[in-house]
């Protein structure tokens, strides 16, 4: 992949931070170039919609939104663009991210944002491999690499598991 | 008063109309001028940016935006003018307007919308009349005699109670 | 397109196909050929799983799974495939679909399901769309359009109910 | 601005202060004269009556009620004035103010409680002020000026992140 | 019993009349005095509290306050009175009477709401019924009968449920 | 009074003691007698229905029943009995105690429970004094004291924060 | 099977009857034997006490519990018995069942009950029968066949659709 | 019993271990033989099915499976197997549990899971004992014993309670 393919990450503010960097992470596993910015749908509109309405042209193919509690954000964005955007609901209010998690996927027709789990920064990034493996057939590869490696740790933690309760650690 | 104050009512889909024609007839009642226009937050972005900020200088005082579902009407709007805005979640999906209540009251610190109740488009509409009266003193006598009259409606419909049991049409 | 992008729709239940129904009319118009098919995570899961595990290779780029109630159908299919899979909650419920939305959504870190609104047809439809568009540039172009005429229906029902308030039909 | 606007707040218990104690610098901030006082609806109910009724005639032009739990003093307080009742909702139950969210925003038609989110006192403050705005254009100046600090934050904090993100702080 | 014990009932909305219908024909039944009113927490401030404050000197020994959406009349009442007051949530808004059950019951220490389930206008005519009881043991006789007839009545209900699937009327 | 009124107090788990105890306090400040017992509606059923069975007699005039998560201790008490129940959802659960509330109650025709707050322990003793002076008249007149020193306790506390205020202690 | 399996069917409202002929339906074509009764945790507590000391010595190996609102007879009748108690929660109230679910499945430590979806009546059926397979081989038997059954089904409805869909009588 | 009853457990991540664990020591008390296995429906989703279509001829006649968030684990192990299958909510997520809860109970017709409360690995367990107590009456004989013990732990807990409260530590 000489061009390696870019995805944007934005988020409401930046102590949101911490979860991002998981979907940081996973996406440079994967090759993927990432710019994180921090734009607020409400404090700064002009710049998000600017942002959103560029975003193309910039050479990126995906975006992740990453906000909490009212958490416009995903949903501004996919107003000015027709890149396929994720939601990403964010737990930092009273209502432990049930309210970002409705703002986010609630979407009037016309509009969609494809959600995740409130602080699924994981799934955030992997469901942007995955879409992204429509145009790109090495990431696909490497998403079964990723998944085989995913079942890999569970068989091993399953195993470790059997080992402690032979060895009468537990119980 | 020579120039009525004005209130602008949006609304992301001309199917909410029927729940903001209240709102209309109490502002009509109240002498305030109203506009109401439908357009959305998702499908007409940029015209609800230019709507909310050329709404000061078209001399509207006071905005009130209904919607429903994700319901990002009030909170963009908001992000682009200081006028006070009032947020009025529709009931108009599966989960029955709750997911519009949070999306329009929990705003991020910085961008207040005032919400009220679901479907409640005559409090909104009051709640505007409020606020202007702080501008218009006669607005805030008019209110003065809406709740006098309020409370005498609720005085005869006691006294029509008490008849009704007399006469022992009930029990 | 020689070769028509191909979006493989699947639900638990014949009785969802009405909500399903909107998502193919979508596809359609966009020269998207699809497949619907019935089946479920829980009464035929061997052939949920074998569905899922071929969809690559039969040419599907996109999977829309539609389930109510504990609704594992997406997830499950998720399980056995990368390719991108939305997931749509069907309201069908006594909880009104808001089971159905936690258990697609809520996805555990690994394998993402790209939700969207409580019976939100329309919006499954178009964002598989806008997955594939990362893909096949003829969509993007369709896409834009389609926001064109949407943005149109907008200010053309804003127009309408212009001329009726000032008909003075309403109020 | 030789006469200062005055705003009210009202909390029903002192516990709630380090709450209100964010509005109340806002307030100063923008140069608004504020008095707070401890009422209950249940435990002090004709205080609290005695409170809104001659609020207007103190001067007030806008109070901010605080509550948690059942939440009924920003209603009372409503019931009792004219002035614009904006409701803040306290965390402070088992429920983390969900209860306290619908007994203030979910008032019956004749009395509306402008509500912001649930702990969202700097909200309530800058509400206040959008509202004050309506008459005294000095305070939607130093709003626009308020809007426009709070913009340059973000972008300095995306900058901030930009510098950390490519000194390869993270990830 | 020369003096019958009184009741009063309190409804904010005369459309609330259906669900008192019930309340009034049990606590009829008992023998015990009636007085419905209407009064509103927030239109007749005032006659709420002037009712609540003259409740005791006009012999009313227990208040059932019956109210929806919001629904402070139960507290408010509560506060201007030691008379015990039993809330009863009445079902009238989008949230289907959660907001009115959290807003009865969630009182703040000081002033209790002896809280009833969401319309339950029976069990809040047989709570003040058994409260009545504490001080005149001629009610307390006769609730024992009232629950030894509705035993009886669920003992017949099941023998004729028994003949019917004796019968093979059913499956 | 020569012979003090009675109250019960049942909790599922001596775990609520903490919760209870506030009930204790308030009601041995009433000079009401009580008696607490552990007896749980699932483990210890039938001492629980023989509890209930012989309250009366036993002279206590008022129950109060505590318990968490199903919580279905105040109910299976009301059905052995005539005496008023009081209902204490406990907040043990992951659910926060809503779990409990609606429990308690959401009880069905036929059998009412006195339902306070989640974690409402003070409040379940106040009723219960509030039950009792129905039939003594003592515990009224202390009850009228009891509100009067919480009406000083909260002007106290105000005069403290304006005094706190004034010397400039906050803000 | 010359003695059939005994299972018992326990409901608190004769009205909860046309949710529990499912149950039943389902019951009869395993061969196994039923017994409904009606009879209530709260109205009937006694009966409801001996019906479940005496279930096991009357033969019965499961029992089905079915109730809506604050919905202790499954619990109670556990408490009761060691025989399996499933929990079958109705949709009956304003709380469309939520409240039945919670008061059921959230059970205190030592006291199951085996809960199933609102107004689940034939899973409620079902898992009777794969419990009862535990010693009966030949239910067993008969369960692979019904789901079987249940997989040609789904296979047919598919089926179906594919016609309907190449006839193209949809879309 | 020479040929000792077996229980799988299974459990969607090593990290549930610590709840689980209260499972294992109640079935090891009743001489029930456990096996526990780490396994994913969504990471490992082959090995899940091969692990359910096992069970029945490896012995297993229960398989309680217990997962988090989306929680689909117990349903797909459901579908693979007609073996009675218990499933264990786990409080991992934002929503504290109430989305597994969801995921698990609401199975649609035909695949029924016997659902505990939220993190109710001991009812787990003791629901398990008593769906074997069906085919092996030494269980429930054991089952008798172990809640007698239970009766007796609360008599005890309410006697040391006396003890204190009348040594007056209390109050």
């Amino acid at each position: 992949m000489l061009n390696r393919p870019k995805v944007a990450i934005v988020m409401g503010s930046d102590s949101d931070f911490p979860i991002i960097e998981k979907s940081l992470k996973i996406l440079d596993e994967f090759g993927i170039e990432t710019k994180v910015t921090v734009t607020s749908a409400h404090r700064t509109p002009e710049i998000t919609a600017q942002f959103a309405k560029e975003a193309e042209e910039k050479g990126f193919e995906v975006i992740i939104a990453a906000a909490g509690k009212a958490a416009h954000l995903p949903g501004v964005i996919a107003a000015y663009t027709t890149l396929p955007v994720i939601g990403l609901p964010i737990q930092s209010s009273a209502l432990d991210g049930l309210d970002a998690l409705l703002s986010i996927v609630q979407m009037p027709a016309g509009v969609p944002v494809a959600t995740v789990a409130i602080n699924g920064s994981e799934n955030a990034a992997l469901l942007a491999v995955q879409i992204l493996s429509v145009k790109y057939p090495e990431l696909r590869e490497k998403m079964r690499l990723y998944r085989e490696k995913m079942k890999e740790t569970v068989i091993e933690k399953n195993s470790k598991l059997q080992e402690k309760l032979n060895a009468g650690r537990f119980v």
